[in-house]
């Protein structure tokens, strides 16, 4: 027997998924799972903590139902989740573990986009136990890269290759035609990411030595990198590239390298806003709320000659009138307003001001880019291997980062339902049973790397 | 009728005392507590995660009982609190909350040596309703700092005197005839907060004028100071001096800094371990146990020219062979040695070699100075005050640091039970009902300040 709840049936494995989360990118999963369970007859359940949030991306959708989590009730979690067979979590990376522990005791499968964390990799005997599959770093970045990337390195090595450089480089950028401000950077995904990004330690792999760069250099220190079709762009080192050497197979690769892509002139507008000291997130600012921008800014500077322009300029050692002083001009540092946000440490109140200044407006199209570069020696000859994605969203509400995000999530959930994947264990997606899948099925939907293969002796 | 446990009974309001933690900073406190149980008759219990390091702090005194404390189980420690009459918590400072609750439901006082949290401040009104009283920072800095520098303060104020200044600082540090490295530097205070000293934003005021230091300019931007008596320290400011400007009455002062102090030299190369990277807290080192100091630091490094010093000191524009470079040398950073830590953060590598390399010697002695400078007009003349304590340890286990923590929350504790405090709430110690008793007691410890005023014209 099976119970058929959409009006077109089909006889499911599984016909009931659960999507945690319903924010900036869950729009295009949404989408993707309400679509598809009129196909297969599936039941779709999108928990936000904003119920309101949750019921505008379901809409009167006949197969789906919105409703509200209270993360702070583990009892209702319990019992949201005992009535899916799937379970896709956009929480927080931290709120992941308990969803996952209460995956194993209601045997369900759980999927994600973020970062497998060491918790969740020591769940790994029971997921096995009880035969379900935890699949973690399955959106954009983690997720399409792995695909994407490992689908090139099997097939490099399976026509013979030596693989001596991998390198892939991702943006959430905002497309060309709605670039519109001095930084050339609208933000696409989670403000507080955008705030704390590099913060940490850069470690990669060049000429087989372990570089690494610590924030305080790090975008000082970036690269350009010209983007197939698309130009030049800044690249600074992500701090995880050594963390995929082994899971990528490149144990012994001499150059290894994930970064970061912006526009030209950002990295070194972003280095002066770390260097003042505006993306501290570890002590708040005493009395924040009655504080001016300006009074803010001021007080990192020393002296009292000149403008709060020149003595900024003064301290980070550039030109007062040049491009830097300007992005931060334009950001609105130096101007009377008041910060209004009590209590608040300088990344909180540069990201109430980005959120503002960096905001996609309604016609706004972003714009994801994403490139891998293999250099390989295949019967001595050495090849560069281009793997090129630029895509833009329509809008801000149906971004390239959404989509690129939902989609892997929800096409990955729709393989476990209708039984076409048979892995059990905690995992990410670095196999050809689940990459080539999804990444066929992504190609519907307009994702599609452009391959170029250039000889280079 | 009341129940005599110790051999020399008295007459108590209260005679049971629970003192959680019996690490680094509790050898005074202890040896207190049961000093004041004999004369007092009053049970110590003494609680600790280590019942082998409890045992040997408590000994065989017939008033003292070491008992394990195992943090997971919140029933276990249920019952040892609903055994006290006060508790002292010395455990780490996220810790604290849970005890606080527990400290409510059983209807007992609490005494802690660290920053009054929010989550603490928050219980406020259910300790008033109790007539319970929390007392917070209560120990050397926060602790004596507040209630020598309110002493000084309100005697001022009382006198007629306007204060337009006051500048405080601290430094636990090594005593001249145990000082044998190049650093002039022992650790005599939990390791984790040497290596991640100043990181925020510090905050004070100068000349009216907010000035903000972040971690990336705080140990360049140190300055030097005299102690009466000691000669030159280096200091720099710390990131709360704000915080305790309404508290200590001091809204419209125009000067106001505290701030920690360190030997002559120790700035510039502290300075360089943070522009390395060294002092990263965020992310782990892949691999790290595998890697020797060498390959850590040179990975840091650019090009391939030359030693590492050399590399190293071209990337910090400082002298091969000068002092700095003599500093990063001594620790071992350039050593061939496996680091030996796996996962670890660039933070826990260097405390883990900072723990071996400025470790107290079983006969070394530590030494703390605290000095309060407050410059005032009265009579339309100008004065500066000086308070100075300077206190040196016997020994790497009767430490000045262990005292000087310790012997203030005993203190208060003993004051508290025998009914001579009569405040409620959650409070820390600026009121004089507080600090004059334990300012006079302490001063049978040894622990006086010298006071000097000087008139400025």
């Amino acid at each position: 027997m099976h119970v058929s709840l959409g009006h077109k049936a089909y006889s499911p494995f599984m016909n009931r998924l659960l999507i945690i989360g319903a924010g900036r990118s869950a729009t295009a999963l949404i989408q993707y799972a309400l679509d598809k369970a009129t196909e297969f007859g599936w039941h779709v359940i999108v928990a936000d903590a904003s119920l309101e949030t949750a019921q505008l991306k379901v809409g009167n959708h006949p197969n789906g139902q919105a409703v509200w989590l209270d993360a702070d009730k583990p009892d209702y979690r319990h019992d949201l989740i005992s009535r899916a067979d799937v379970v896709i979590s956009l929480l927080p990376p931290q709120l992941h573990y308990e969803v996952a522990r209460e995956c194993i005791r209601l045997r369900k499968h759980l999927i994600t986009a973020s970062y497998l964390s060491q918790q969740l990799v020591g769940l790994r005997d029971q997921v096995e136990a009880h035969r379900l599959l935890f699949m973690g770093e399955m959106g954009l970045d983690p997720g399409i890269d792995h695909m994407s990337a490992m689908q090139q390195i099997h097939r490099i090595s399976e026509e013979g290759g030596t693989l001596h450089t991998f390198r892939s480089y991702t943006g959430g950028l905002v497309a060309p035609e709605s670039d519109d401000n001095p930084w050339h950077y609208k933000i696409s995904w989670n403000p507080r990411n955008v705030v704390t990004a590099g913060q940490g330690t850069a470690q990669y792999l060049e000429d087989n030595k372990l570089k690494y760069l610590p924030y305080n250099r790090l975008f000082q220190a970036y690269q350009l990198v010209d983007i197939a079709g698309m130009g030049s762009y800044e690249m600074y080192p992500n701090r995880d590239s050594l963390l995929y050497r082994d899971i990528y197979g490149l144990g012994d690769i001499p150059n290894l390298l994930r970064g970061t892509l912006r526009a030209r002139g950002f990295c070194d507008a972003w280095a002066a806003l770390v260097d003042i000291g505006l993306t501290d997130t570890q002590f708040p600012i005493v009395d924040s709320e009655n504080l001016t921008y300006y009074e803010w800014v001021n007080a990192y500077t020393t002296g009292t000659r000149g403008t709060l322009r020149e003595r900024l300029a003064e301290m980070l050692q550039i030109d007062p009138d040049g491009d830097v002083m300007e992005k931060l001009d334009w950001l609105g540092l130096m101007s009377r307003k008041k910060i209004e946000l009590p209590n608040a440490t300088p990344a909180l109140i540069l990201e109430k001001l980005l959120l503002d200044k960096w905001q996609l407006q309604p016609h706004d199209r972003d714009m994801v880019i994403m490139q891998h570069e293999f250099e390989y020696t295949k019967n001595k000859k050495q090849y560069l291997h281009t793997s090129t994605l630029v895509m833009k969203g329509d809008n801000s509400q149906d971004t390239a980062m959404s989509r690129l995000v939902g989609l892997p999530l929800g096409i990955f959930a729709r393989l476990v339902m209708t039984g076409q994947i048979h892995k059990t264990g905690v995992h990410i997606p670095v196999m050809p049973e689940v990459y080539q899948p999804v990444l066929e099925e992504l190609k519907q939907y307009g994702v599609e790397f452009i391959e170029q293969t250039l000889q280079l002796n």
